[in-house]
């Protein structure tokens, strides 16, 4: 019985984020759906995208988070659309959310549209939104051995993102241990090692 | 109705949790609920405490993952008690399974059951164990914002450590914010500044 309610929620989960999918590309929008531990990274690693691209590439930002506007905060200072998600408790973003935060922004008038997850290795990996491509960043003091616990989250990742590489000499973190861990639950992931810190 | 189904859930979790409680308060063993962030360094917390104590007092440990068996192998290196619970996919332990993991242990010999929740700073602040006191680990790379975050968590808390302050000369980590958010949000919570790695 109560599995058979979580069944339905999904299901509706699943509908809504195919409609997303669908007023993303009639815009022609694509969507990246950014997911990680808490303080891996995600808004350094938006806000190093926005200063790279954003002569090039028309961006829009959806911040989700349970509570706090910090995250907009700091991407409304670099002068791009910014929609800030508080889920008030609940654990992940889902599609509805994105729905209703996607009518606040000028989807004909943008490219590319960054969605924060709330910092969470594992209910956001169960979640569609509609993005096109799932993104997970790990950062290093988090350890290498993460893929083994967290499997859902690495194995439903398109790419991943390595960051905080600045500290590797102050721990023991193996790159190389990391990566065959990966590989091991997705074959075709690809990593890229980065520092947002230090650029 | 969806909340009712939920309410129904967390009802049985806090009844079972009190039996816990009675089950340790029994036994005469202080049972601690351990929480965090992945990586932020709960098994090291619960490596060096063992290091420490183990002369003077006897420790068990429940392990808590989604999967693997990563973390209860480190302890039972050690030789203590350890009963690793891996959830499924399930992102946070709930009474009905340390109840289980409990039966395996030997209650009667020991006087502390470390509880090491899968890692998560969201769900696990949510559910009950039946444990004494509630501990939260956060790991200075994760950032001083993370109370303004995840409210609940650093509501719940009666003990904060901040891990891994060897690291604090490389990283942005404003100490005195982070102490002033959580005095905001929880007044008495005591905040203990370590480093697991360096001791």
């Amino acid at each position: 019985m109560k599995v058979k309610v979580l069944q339905n929620i999904m299901d509706a989960n699943n509908q809504i984020a195919s409609r997303n999918r669908e007023a993303l590309d009639k815009a022609g929008v694509l969507g990246i759906n950014i997911m990680s531990s808490p303080g891996a990274g995600k808004t350094s690693l938006i806000l190093q995208t926005i200063a790279r691209l954003k002569d090039k590439v028309r961006i829009a930002v959806i911040e989700g988070d349970i509570a706090s506007t910090i995250d907009a905060d700091k991407i409304s200072k670099v002068e791009i659309p910014v929609v800030q998600i508080n889920t008030g408790g609940a654990c992940h973003l889902d599609a509805n959310m994105i729905s209703n935060a996607m009518e606040s922004l000028p989807l004909k008038k943008i490219d590319l549209l960054l969605i924060e997850n709330v910092g969470n290795l594992v209910c956001p990996a169960e979640f569609k939104l509609g993005s096109h491509k799932q993104m997970m960043l790990l950062s290093t003091p988090e350890g290498d051995d993460k893929p083994y616990k967290y499997p859902l989250m690495f194995t439903e990742a398109e790419v991943i993102i390595l960051n905080k590489i600045d500290l590797l000499p102050h721990l023991d973190f193996n790159a190389k241990a990391f990566e065959k861990a990966v590989k091991g639950l997705n074959h075709n992931v690809k990593i890229f090692p980065v520092s947002c810190k230090t650029g």
